[in-house]
């Protein structure tokens, strides 16, 4: 049986490579969890278990995927920066999305019953992530992607705790909590929390407040080699690579909209 | 906080929007299946349970996205044909492949312990898969996308049990037998296994040979309305979509190579 | 002197082949025809020597790209119908843009002085052309795309014919005449015309209300070999091609929007 | 007569917008110079009028579009950068392309006549020009591109000046002398040259040898404002932007590859 008389289908199969040199952000995101929190009875405005199963995903993403530098993520989301001059996949855009959607779906899915041993998973429900590859072409441009998910954490979750707390202290409807934030500007929240909830945002907790964010640390050390991998033989790019990959995956939650945070780590940038 | 000063960087998000009018085929793919199937020793040349947990993950991706037509899979891969006029995501190829490879895993992961009640998931190595969306313009180039699919089946399926059946009955090395096989045409393979190995290979299982084909089964009587959805009102769109989205989804291990396939089941390719 | 170290800039050229198998429809547009009508004193509502101008540009460029089968045009633009299996430029877009709109434009400028022999040329203001390629999967898609635009030459051109006629025979301003028209169906426009200005519309020129199709015509005898090229060899193919190409290119202003055009010329969408 | 039963076919149309904050460099390529140059008897190896009209035709692109800051060019093709910010054409590639090749042919068709007075363009072989945008994330892939470009120019004119001196000066058939060259070096070349033809590749005019760089000339004087536009307000931009235009237009046959030459002008990859 000649397999030549089909075989003229694959021509029809497009490779979009993305540009060389440029920074690739991944971010995935959980599809239809406004209903899945409601099945599996997600504490509100924020569930800690969930948005640690969250974390516990995507750390598990970056120690799969040793391009993935670093990995911002807050309430079902979670985007992942790439190495700027990575050869990942060749760089191909649907290996990309398919693969880290894929390997976010498995993780989260596998580290659910530790997270939520009293809420088993039904296949009515299943979490799944949907995945998109952004570029960006400058540093300016990749420090800002991640200060605006930073910001929308922020403003999310200052309408969310007060939206949440009007019902629950309150007892307001979700109707009439909605229409009293209708129009509010950040400093009425705050007030709002403080005057008649009782609350003092700034008293939040920080992975509420900032999201969270991992990264591979590394220590650039004097007597370390650059991580500009132009300059480097094949072997000491191999040895570094192995290196690099060992470096342990840190969480925090912490501001990574100023300067100082992409100061102290030249690293995420520059390789 | 303003959120604007960062905002820019949402420009920088691409969507690519596909064709209208043509067939979509998203294809998944096992990564790294190889060493998957030796770490939870699958059987060789073929493991019935992990088939059919890739039928049973396929057949629920068909359930969660009506567009879905028919599927076709055989070792670690599934094809999936849509409505060529349907607009799911809009047509939009990330969210198309990172969906379709997410929740083909968040099933396969999920039923695994109904197929490998021994071998229980280990986080080293979880399944993943990847996928991607191919166009195809005409009917003839659909029916050639799954023949040529399941040519490769039995081409694949052929050498697999030549060379394993070496190697289980004769005592044959993998490097001997692949050896052995080098430059064999498929008469010569069914030879060897005939004569030397007692297997005719038309006895050989059905899913093995043929691989696995669901379809969305809809019996096209008279009175049932064209599957045309142009020429239909909006009222009788929903009505013959949600009808059709219960339509049953049949398992076949059959020959869709042949033109009586395609014939009898015109809603694959009309609607 | 080492070429390599650069050469790696070569890498970020991205070449876009479109889908196989898939009508491709080049359109051609005049950029700030509006005011190069206004430099060069065109006549209003129409000017027959621009539009024999566009049309000699039109069939000069079908003379020197055989694989485009028609083509039609009114007032600045002109889309190209190319054969739907053919490999010009391996499909490459930017290709095929691009060697479109300069050969349009090299053969727009060099007729120029034929048809405008009172008002050359100036460099301030010479005629340029964009282009852009659309992909249309099926044949009624291509018959729809070609009777948009002449539909569309018949609206533009109705309403052209009735504001220039209101400023030239009744000495509204364009402002006054704009006024006049808006609101206006095309039964109105019919009746100003005729009531006020004394102007049955269905005397107008054809080639105002109807533009003008270029065909490479080609008798489908009997005795001719099918277009088909997937069942000829190499040979035949080659010596159909090069009859083809000395097919005669004819000129009409007639009616393409009915079904009977494309039927007695099935080698346009067959082929 | 209504348009909507058709228009659906506008939604086939795909725009490609290309990443913002991005180097777009548009190449303009002439098509089929080789018999062109036959045609037109150009002189060998390299005819100063030709050259000059491309840099003619070149000069007027960038007088007509003020985003291009910088072209070079060398044989039958010129590269032209644009402002990395800028948004000319909403950034859309078909658009791109197709204005720059159908300019860019407009003007080399215009200016003919006073590059070659005595061979009039025939229409059976017109000039035309196809083109392509490339994408560059940062300044240093920019520098090396045009590099590449002038380092292209040197090793082809290398080629051809030793290719042509050995037919015209030593009577070798075009055969004899490819063969002579194959395998060489450019040190052999540069050796053939002064020893057997007695040429100095040294004194060949700077022209042939670096070929032709364009330049958008901007005196940066400390009481200039910054060309960084994200800084001004609307009215700052307008103005700047004019002045910008009116920056004179500057022809060199320099080194583009040595720092100094972006080191000086600033504005080329700042703005």
């Amino acid at each position: 049986m000649a397999n030549s008389k089909f075989e003229y289908v694959k021509a029809f199969e497009k490779e979009v490579y993305l540009l060389p040199e440029t920074y690739m952000v991944v971010r995935v995101d959980g599809r239809g969890f406004h209903k899945l929190s409601e099945t599996y009875k997600f504490e509100k405005p924020n569930d800690l278990n969930a948005l640690e199963l969250m974390n516990k995903a995507a750390q598990s993403v970056m120690e799969k995927i040793p391009e993935a530098l670093l990995a911002y993520g807050d309430s079902d989301e979670y985007s992942f920066l790439l190495q700027k001059n990575c050869e990942i996949f060749e760089r191909r855009e649907a290996k990309l999305t398919s693969t880290f959607s894929s390997t976010f779906t498995a993780y989260y899915n596998f580290y659910w019953k530790d997270y939520f041993p009293n809420s088993p998973l039904t296949p009515e429900r299943l979490p799944t992530f949907d995945a998109r590859v952004v570029l960006y072409p400058n540093q300016q441009n990749v420090k800002d992607y991640f200060s605006w998910r930073q910001v929308d954490c922020h403003i999310n979750n200052l309408y969310n705790t007060t939206f949440w707390q009007l019902i629950l202290k309150k007892g307001l409807t979700p109707q009439e909590s909605e229409k009293r934030l209708m129009g509010t500007l950040s400093s009425d929240k705050n007030e709002i929390l403080f005057t008649e909830l009782g609350i003092n945002y700034n008293d939040e907790a920080e992975i509420y407040k900032k999201g969270t964010v991992l990264i591979r640390e590394w220590e650039l050390k004097d007597d370390q080699p650059s991580l500009n991998e132009r300059e480097l033989s094949k072997r000491q790019k191999d040895r570094l690579r192995k290196k690099f990959r060992k470096a342990k995956i840190q969480k925090y939650h912490i501001d990574i909209i100023n300067e100082g945070f992409w100061n102290e780590r030249p690293w995420l940038l520059e390789s």
